[in-house]
């Protein structure tokens, strides 16, 4: 390629649009690739993208037939704007949009209106400068208050939509007389717009954000549960042919693990908006989920520590790394057990029911693992040698505390969700 | 609290209302103290605000001045929303919407009036359809494309405002003949409503991404200096009267440093639109500064093992901890010193100079630490009380390679950003 390269630069005009013209399909079928890429890897992306051609087909409607022009009019572009800004690709972000716009429009409309009859009072060369006193006024502060952590989670775009609003009723309606006819139209469309953005987008393949969310914590408390388990096996493995335990599949599925923290929090605050969703209902507590979630997070961050020694070269257990094998290998097998139940509650939604059970089982092991260390007599024994085992010993005996959090919490949550009993067997 | 309570809520209506009263003033108060430490927390937020109300009472003086709004007429109602839509709060952000709203507006007015033109000789039976066939696959695809992660990074809403405008200009056109007059003045209302937005923005006390962005990069580097400076001198210090170190500034400010990795990427893409900074220029290299921030993340985490050490409950060293203390405080002490330069050096935009000098002293810290381990007679000694000081070695001993990797990326972004050389001092 290095000889081939200069050659196209320096020949002529015709020879260099050969050069292209060869590396033209190269481009085109890269191009292709990534395309099928992007779609294989959700296929909901292209579902999304014909809903959203779907909708503004429906909603452009009110212009191509007769009778439906001739009611709403003109306006109707706000309700083909209303479409294309607010369909998102979960439910919960259309609703809340859709929702924000609703509800920022006739507030804002009766605001403008308002000030727009306080401002015609004030005679003919009053009339700008209270409309303009009244519009910087209201936007300088709105704006402020969108820097509220809080608000701005769940009403940013409302809230942007109440400047804008404002800002269009009040300083066109000084050229409109008809103000109040004017902000009516305007609601109406983009009521009409939200509905259309919003039922296309429930009835057609959708995407709940809770769900999203569900599977996603539950996911990752699985992929912790996966690579304790895993570690625990293949660390203490008493065997000369071991493989370097990076190239594991558990370890590669840990190292998925570590989502951002916002972007949880976006999600929860996302799914409050998807208030019918027959699964989860009205007041599904999302904020555990955050909390389940953020304590995982801490877990995979301690356990992140053990990675040090996947890599080690350490091929074979010295005396000391068989000493503390077994209750070592209890420990990991024992919780990597109750991870993953608590991740199987969370996606079923029924009440975990042996946890208990297996984190009994960890501290006992714990116990055991804290006598050994305490007991063991040194003489004879290389500092860099006992070193990575006992490190790995004492990040075990930490990691069971903050996996009795998470079950906690998961144990909150399924009875501030109601997650079902599972029933009993009864013998017959 | 608990007594007062069930009174008022069993309490009759007059009461209640008493007890609301009485209430009411202390919302009040707390809603103004939230306000308020807000605006103090950054006053930025404020001004950014007062520029927000600045920049409508401008571009709605169209409608009020009789000959600019005859010239421009009912059209400004796109200026009004273009500066309410594009307004953000770093230049940055504004300029990325601004060229994004230009740009995908005459891109799509020109689209939308060729289409327009298409339609129109299929007949009058055919136009709709062919609009509709046109929009609803144009926005399909450009949905589509809104997916590819670069893309989505700089231009989503670039494609958002072309599918908007695409669909506005194609559908209402159906019902407008001028359609050419249409999109000539929805792009020139729009463009003035941008350069409002944007010379607002730049010409009043203007907030540079790029700056935040440097300034977070240099101060994550330098709080991660200060920690291992303070841990070398508190953790190894001899002495009974020592303070828990988790109440030590230091630490404080290491527990912020854990800033989101989606975050600095948000501020390099948007940093990259801020072209005429008087300091950085057109081709800054933003993406290094993403990378000099992840490595320093990476070094964080790897440090983090070092917090487990500061509530353990070892008041005094034990021999070991002697033994292994002036190597080690060697090692924090210089390369906390190194990154506080390289801290210095990113803020400044100077080359380093004594780096080099620091990275080669723990170096050779770290040579003599690894002899002592290595010759350490573990005779007499409790397992337990060694691993602490141990473990805390063995981090140090990791933690070198992290900084110098620090290093050589701040070198390279030296170079690429042509940072100065520090004059040479020269003897009279």
């Amino acid at each position: 390629m290095n000889i081939a390269a200069p050659n196209i630069e320096n020949a002529g005009p015709f020879t260099r649009a050969c050069g292209w013209h060869k590396l033209l399909p190269n481009k085109i079928v890269e191009m292709a690739k990534k395309i099928k890429k992007l779609g294989q890897d959700d296929p909901r992306r292209i579902i999304h993208s014909l809903k959203v051609g779907l909708a503004l087909t429906l909603v452009s409607l009110f212009y191509y037939i007769q009778p439906l022009y001739v009611r709403i009019g003109e306006n109707s572009i706000w309700a083909v704007m209303t479409v294309i800004l607010v369909f998102e690709f979960s439910v919960g972000a259309t609703l809340g949009k859709g929702l924000n716009r609703m509800l920022a429009t006739l507030s804002a409309g009766a605001l403008g209106v308002g000030v727009h009859y306080l401002a015609t009072l004030s005679g003919e060369k009053g009339e700008p400068i209270v409309l303009g006193f009244f519009v910087a006024m209201i936007a300088a502060t709105v704006t402020f208050v969108r820097f509220f952590p809080t608000i701005k989670a769940r009403y940013d775009y409302g809230l942007l939509i109440f400047i804008l609003t404002f800002s269009l009723v009040s300083v066109s309606g000084y050229r409109e007389d008809k103000v109040l006819h004017m902000a009516y139209q305007r609601v109406s469309t983009i009521i009409m717009g939200s509905l259309i953005a919003i039922v296309t987008c429930i009835c057609i393949r959708p995407v709940w954000i809770g769900e999203e969310l569900q599977n996603l914590i539950a996911n990752n408390i699985e992929k912790l549960g996966n690579f304790l388990q895993g570690f625990g096996s293949e660390f203490f493995k008493i065997s000369e042919d071991r493989q370097p335990l990076s190239d594991i599949a558990f370890v590669q599925g840990y190292k998925n693990l570590v989502t951002s923290k916002n972007n949880e929090e976006t999600m929860a605050n996302l799914a409050r908006w998807e208030m019918w969703h027959y699964r989860f209902g009205l007041f599904h507590p999302w904020k555990q989920y955050v909390k389940v979630g953020t304590l995982t997070r801490q877990c995979a961050n301690k356990i992140e520590a053990l990675n040090n020694y996947l890599n080690s070269e350490i091929q074979t257990l010295n005396e000391f790394g068989r000493k503390i094998q077994e209750p070592s290998t209890k420990i990991c097998s024992e919780s990597g057990k109750a991870l993953r139940e608590l991740a199987s509650a969370v996606k079923t939604m029924n009440q975990p029911t042996s946890v208990n059970a297996h984190i009994e089982n960890s501290k006992t092991a714990i116990e055991n693992l804290k006598f050994m260390l305490d007991t063991y007599h040194l003489e004879d024994a290389d500092l860099q040698e006992i070193i990575p085992s006992a490190e790995v010993a004492l990040t075990l005996i930490d990691v069971v505390p903050c996996i009795v959090k998470i079950a906690d919490a998961v144990q909150e949550l399924a009875s501030l969700a109601h997650f079902k009993t599972p029933a009993t067997r009864v013998s017959p």
